[in-house]
C-alpha cells in the first residue's frame, strides 16, 4: 500500500569511506566529522556487487522517490529512514524566458521547499543510526527548515544558527518545526564557526556542509534522477547555483558511480557553477587557475543560499567543472531578479533568486557564445519561489461602485 | 527522454457533459458554463471502451503524474497540455499528532504550491483547447495563483479579483505570474458577482469554481492517485477541507468511474467535508438534512481557503458526504492552529490551515467515536504552509561575545 521503496528491507553496499583529498580509509558505521586531513568524507559502494544484484529494470520498476536508489545510498536499516515524501522532481521547460532546450528541475517541490531536503533526510537518518542525540548547524535559511523538519520528526534536538539578515520566513519556519534558531550578526561562515566552537565541547554534532559525510550522499540523487529522467544520457549542460557546491560535488560522484554499473557511458554534462558577482570565491579561483578558493569578502547578493563566502569543499567543485569542461560563471543581481521576473511573466515559473541565477548563468553562457540553443540544459531551482519577496501588487475596486469592467 | 505522458498520442473517450442535477446532455467539444438549470455540468467518458482499451497494468506503467490518467481526462490533444510539472503528491504519516494510521497527502507539492493546480492545469488546457483567449475569477488567492501561472504560459490574458484581506504572498504570487490581479472590499462570492457581471457582458469566461466544466476533472485526480497510491484500495476516511467542494465532488466521481472501470470495488472512504466554525454552510445543511446550502452570512476563519459563504455544488457535496456516511464537519480557528503547531512540532510537517482544519476534525472524530484510531484515514493538506504567517522566532547571539554555548 504504502511507498515500498520506504518499507522493503535492503541489501546495503557501503564498503568504508574515504578522504576527499588523501584518500585515506576511514571505516563505515562510524561518526564521522572531516578527515584528519580536514577535508570532507566521501562514502564509497561496493559497485560491482551492485551491479550484479541490481538489473537497471529493476531500479526502473521501482517508485520514483529518492529511496528508490536504496543501494547507492549509506542507510543500511529502512526503520532509519525519516521520510517526509522525497520525490522525484519534475522538469520543466522553460521556453519562452529560456530557450526551446531549456528545463528547469524544480527542487522547490522537495520537503520543506528545496533541495536542501535531500541532503538532510540522508544526513538525519545516519545520524538517527549512529545515535546521534543533538545537532548544531549553520545556515542561510532552507538548510536549516530541512535539518528541523527531519530531526524532529525523529527526536532529535537541534540549534540552528544564521545571519541576523535570514528572511523572516525561513527563521519562523525553523522555529515553528521544532528547532531552536538563533540569528548571528554575521554570515554563514561566523555561524559555521559558533557551531565548530560547541562541537569540540561536545555540545552537539557538526551538520555543516560537507563536515558530515552523508548529505552529499543525499544530494547525488540529483544526478540519479537526471540520469533516469533523461533516459541514461545526460543533459549537455548543468547550471547549478553553487554556495557550498554539495551537489554539484555530489552529482558528479552519482555519475561516476553510474558509468561504473554500466549505466551511462563516459559522457559528461558541462558543469556551470554559479555564482553571484557579489561573493564569487569559486569564479576566481577558477579564473586564476587555482585548486582552492580564498574567502570573499564583504559577501553580498540577494541570492543568500549562494553567499557563502567559503567552501569547504572548493577544490572538489573546481576539479568537477574543470574536468566537465565547464565554468564557473558569477552573475549580478539585477540580471538575477530580472531573470526571476521573466520566468514568472513568461513561462508562469517563480524561481528563487538561486535559481534565477542559473537562468541569468544560463543567458550569459549563450550570449558568449558558451553554448547553443539546440543543446540540452537542465537550471536547477533549489527552492521555491514562494519563500522570497515578490514585488507589491496592490490594485483595488470597490463592490459597492460601478466599475467600468471593460476598462480593468 | 522527456515525461511521455506529455507526449504520447492519446485516444480521448469523452462522450458527452451533462447536468449534475437534472442530467441534460451537452455537447463535448464546446465552450460551456453552468447548464441551463444554473448547476455544474459534469463530463461523461465511454467507460466501456476505456475499460476494454487501457488494461490497469498499462496504466500502472506510466510515469505517475497527473498525465498518466489521460483516458479519464478531457484534454484530447497533447499539443493543449499545459504544464508545470504536476507530480503524484505523496503521502507522508503524520504518526505523532495524528495517529498511527494518519497520512497527509501533501497537495502543497503541486506547480504554485497547491492543489488548485489540479484543477486549474486541466480548465486552461481546455480553454486553450476550445479558443479562450481572456479569464477572470475569483479566488481566495491560491486558485488566482494557479491559474496566473497556467494561463501566462499559454498566453491566455487573466484578470483576478480576491477579498481585500487576502495575503499578500498570494497577490504578488499572482501578479508577479503576470495576471492583473483586485482586491475587492468582500468575500469571495462579491469577487464572484464582478465576475459574473463582466462575463454577461462577454468581457470574458468566467472561471468561477464549477462553473466552467473542467476543473473538478482535474480535481478528481486526487481520488484517481488515492486508489492507485492505496494499491487499488481506498482509505476507509477522508478528511477534506470544503469551500466550494470541487475536490470532495470530483474524487466522488473519480471512486465511480474506477468502480466501473472494475479497478476498484463498491467500498467507499467516509468522506468528512471539513469547514471553519466561522464559516459552515455545509456543516448547517447537513444537520438541517437538507439539500442546498444556504449563504453563511458574516464568514470568518483564519483558514481563508475554506472561507466560501455559498457553493453552486452545495447540494453534490453534501450527496457525497451522505452516501459515503460520513459527516460535514466544523472546527474552530484556536483548534486549527493548535493542529498547525503540532504537526510542525511533533513531526516536521508545515501544513497550511486548511491542512490544520482537517487535523482538528479528524481528532474531533477520535474523540467522538466516529473514527477508530486502527482505520486508515487521509488528510488533505491543500497547500504548502510556506504560504501562511507563521509566528515570530527572535532570538540572537553575538559573535563578537564569548557565548555560552552550553546555555543555548
Amino acid at each position: 500500500m504504502l511507498n515500498p521503496n520506504l518499507t522493503t528491507d535492503r541489501p546495503t553496499f557501503v564498503t568504508h569511506l574515504e578522504c576527499s583529498l588523501t584518500g585515506e580509509r576511514y571505516e563505515a558505521d562510524r561518526l564521522h566529522g572531516l578527515s584528519s586531513a580536514g577535508r570532507p568524507l566521501l562514502v564509497r559502494y561496493d559497485l560491482p556487487a551492485i551491479k550484479a544484484s541490481l538489473p537497471k529494470a529493476m531500479l526502473e520498476a521501482r517508485p520514483t522517490d529518492l529511496w528508490r536508489w536504496r543501494e547507492l545510498l549509506p542507510v543500511r536499516r529502512t526503520s532509519d529512514i525519516v521520510s517526509l515524501g522525497e520525490i522525484e522532481t519534475p522538469l520543466i521547460p522553460l521556453t519562452r524566458s529560456g530557450g526551446p532546450n531549456v528545463l528547469v528541475k524544480d527542487e522547490g517541490r522537495l520537503p520543506t521547499g528545496s533541495f536542501k531536503a535531500r541532503g538532510l533526510v540522508m544526513a538525519v537518518a545516519m545520524a538517527k543510526a549512529l545515535g546521534v542525540t543533538k545537532i548544531a548547524m549553520p545556515t542561510n535559511g532552507n538548510a536549516g527548515a530541512a535539518l528541523a523538519a527531519y530531526a524532529t520528526r525523529c527526536g532529535i534536538e537541534t540549534i540552528v544558527f544564521c545571519p541576523d539578515d535570514t528572511p523572516e520566513i525561513n527563521v519562523r519556519e525553523i522555529a515553528v518545526q521544532g528547532a531552536r534558531v538563533y540569528r548571528v550578526n554575521g554570515l554563514i561562515d561566523d555561524c559555521g564557526a559558533i557551531v565548530g566552537r560547541g562541537a569540540a565541547q561536545g555540545l552537539w554534532f557538526d551538520f555543516s556542509t560537507l563536515k558530515e559525510p552523508y548529505r552529499i550522499e543525499g544530494k547525488k540523487t540529483m544526478g540519479l534522477e537526471l540520469a533516469a529522467q533523461f533516459g541514461w544520457q545526460l543533459p549537455q549542460a548543468i547550471f547549478y547555483p553553487t554556495g557550498g557546491g554539495t551537489g554539484l560535488i555530489g552529482m558528479w560522484k552519482a555519475f561516476d558511480e553510474l558509468e561504473q554499473l554500466g549505466w551511462i557511458g563516459p559522457e559528461r554534462p558541462r558543469m556551470y557553477a554559479v555564482q553571484a558577482s557579489g561573493c564569487a570565491p569559486i569564479v576566481r579561483a577558477f579564473d586564476e587557475g587555482v585548486e582552492h578558493a580564498e574567502r570573499w569578502e564583504d559577501a553580498a547578493t540577494v541570492a543568500a543560499g549562494i553567499r557563502v563566502p567559503k567552501a569547504v569543499g572548493d577544490f572538489l567543485i573546481l576539479r568537477a567543472v574543470r574536468e566537465s569542461g565547464g565554468k564557473a560563471m558569477a552573475v549580478g543581481d539585477p540580471a538575477i531578479l530580472q531573470a526571476v521576473d521573466d520566468a514568472a511573466k513568461k513561462d508562469g515559473l517563480l524561481l528563487c533568486p538561486e535559481g534565477g541565477a542559473t537562468l541569468a548563468a544560463y543567458r550569459e553562457a549563450l550570449r558568449l557564445g558558451w553554448i547553443d540553443e539546440d543543446e540540452s540544459a537542465v537550471l536547477f531551482n533549489c527552492a521555491t519561489g514562494l519563500k522570497y519577496p515578490m514585488p507589491p501588487a496592490n490594485a483595488k475596486v470597490d463592490r459597492h461602485t460601478e466599475i467600468d469592467l471593460a476598462a480593468l
